[in-house]
């Protein structure tokens, strides 16, 4: 072999190499990356959706091809990438605050729903409802800076333990979703949080857990104010609601902060089902998907009579729609990180 | 030679352009991308203070490297991105869609503002300052559904000429800020927009003409509601407003959408000013930029005492704090992209 045909060759096979890795970062390679990426997936329906959707919208040349830019994933946070039970996380994070608060708040001893949360009575403190919910959680989110509240927020995620597998939060989430976020990424999505959470209790950790920057966390949240102080802009949160990402909610949130319909998105609730349906309305190829909770061993299983994450219609559309629906037992190998490491 | 060093000669080059590439790719080069990307800035102080600012904030091993997920830049839309005289384009687009519903809305003649506008008095029609002039825009453009105003968007920004230039408003954007946009990119920086404009009246037009995606277009928006319409989801745009993103409202926007404080912002009016207050209020370097307008002859000459694009406070603020300010006149090469290829 003579020395121009070796570079000859070397060159093609640079070329190679380069497209190929072209390919990979802008997310547009020949067939949808696929086995190691899922590999917490059993095979079955719900792996093989996905897989079929992400190779049909990225196939160059295929008629439903979508180009980078519109490839929007939205995902659920409770229930749908980490657990939410016995309760919501942030809501666990919010009964701390009201220990941690009370001092400086003696009023709380008469005023409800904190009375009752302090006698340790949170069924009573939270009858009414997930708007009662999300008040608990602004009225005791708010007086500090965005600044302050954020190194709370991260003391909190890195301390605090859950009440029955005494695991850090961050351990509760659920490898295949991550390997999801990841399958999806690799073949040019955008990945975003559109949760019922606060934004400022889920950016702090969620680029580092889920990959996923602040910019793409959308959820619900409170008025924050500009103000400055000895000179210094900061900006103060408010006790009062600015938007309650839930039901209804997310697809607005949806069009106004993204500003483009989504080619698929994942939910575990009821709470996500406009979303759900926002998202397969569009034109073209579109993915819905619902991870159910069936794994009463591994993690939890619940639904149409939670209180936390009801899946009731969800379901019932879910089934007349041909959407997703993943059986937490069947379908998936691990559900948290940790057990992955143990096989 | 012999042919094992050949090949390992060639694999260190292979290595060394894929390095090369995934740096570029990374928005991570040694040193920052200059020469060529701003072409139409002349040389001088204010094009200097922005490439020092990247390469100090780009070179790896610096003390002041700041990873590309943090590299985040701020651009005002009016008056910064594309010129606000003889007053803000958005406000021409209501006033031909005040014109064009007319006939739909008889009572609109004995009703201010319009009857007014209707008259062809705009200037008795805005007396009531920006938040009249929102309270307009926001009147004209709801009742439909978010699709149907994106069409109507879409058709306008492609059919309308600005009334001295005669040309189409997107030709009314500035040569050297689409360089620096493009400057920017090309250092891993992400770019938004976060602008008093509406995001519904940018987004249509704002990926195709800056390369801002719509997720990155931040802005005042009025409230949608979500509905079924014959068992398809659609958003509907309410007269109400949902966010005034100026003033104030801008560090606000850009804590509960991207998250992340920025590390440079650009602006041209008092309106930005405390957005560039509060990027500049960062630990470590900032960069915060004001387009002042001073070319009369290519494009408007004014500052303190205009009715659009005021800048008077942040002026002085900019002196005091030595943010960089470009003289139009003198800084810019060209103004408008279309100069460009008439040299």
């Amino acid at each position: 072999m003579k020395l121009h045909r070796i570079v000859s060759h070397l060159g093609i096979t640079l070329t190679m190499v380069l497209l190929a890795y072209v390919g990979a970062t802008l997310g547009s390679p020949a067939r949808a990356q696929t086995v190691d990426r899922l590999s917490s997936w059993n095979d079955g329906k719900a792996k093989q959706s996905i897989i079929d959707f992400v190779t049909q919208v990225t196939k160059p040349g295929s008629p439903d091809f979508v180009p980078p830019a519109e490839r929007i994933a939205v995902f659920d946070n409770d229930g749908t990438l980490w657990s939410e039970q016995p309760m919501y996380f942030q809501l666990l994070f919010a009964l701390d605050r009201v220990k941690a608060l009370a001092p400086q708040h003696p009023e709380w001893k008469d005023q409800e729903p904190f009375a009752s949360l302090l006698k340790g009575d949170v069924k009573a403190a939270l009858a009414g409802g997930e708007h009662a919910i999300l008040d608990i959680i602004m009225t005791t989110h708010a007086g500090n800076t965005t600044a302050e509240f954020e190194q709370i927020v991260k003391d909190w995620i890195s301390s605090a333990r859950h009440p029955t597998s005494k695991r850090p939060y961050t351990d509760m989430v659920y490898q295949p979703m991550l390997e999801m976020l990841g399958y999806l990424r690799a073949n040019g999505f955008k990945t975003f949080i559109v949760s019922g959470g606060g934004i400022e209790f889920m950016r702090p950790w969620a680029e580092g857990v889920y990959g996923v920057p602040p910019e793409q966390v959308i959820g619900s949240s409170i008025k924050v104010k500009y103000e400055m102080r000895d000179g210094e802009p900061v900006l103060v949160r408010l006790p009062e609601l600015d938007f309650f990402d839930d039901k209804e909610g997310k697809p607005v949130a949806i069009h106004q902060q993204i500003g483009r319909r989504p080619l698929a998105a994942f939910g575990n609730s009821d709470g996500d089902l406009q979303m759900l349906q926002w998202t397969t309305a569009g034109k073209g190829p579109r993915f819905a998907l619902y991870v159910h909770h069936t794994d009463a061993e591994r993690e939890w299983a619940y639904d149409r009579e939670s209180s936390f994450g009801r899946l009731d219609k969800g379901l019932d559309e879910a089934h007349a729609k041909g959407w997703t629906v993943v059986d937490m037992k069947r379908d998936w190998k691990v559900i948290h990180p940790h057990e992955k490491d143990q096989q």
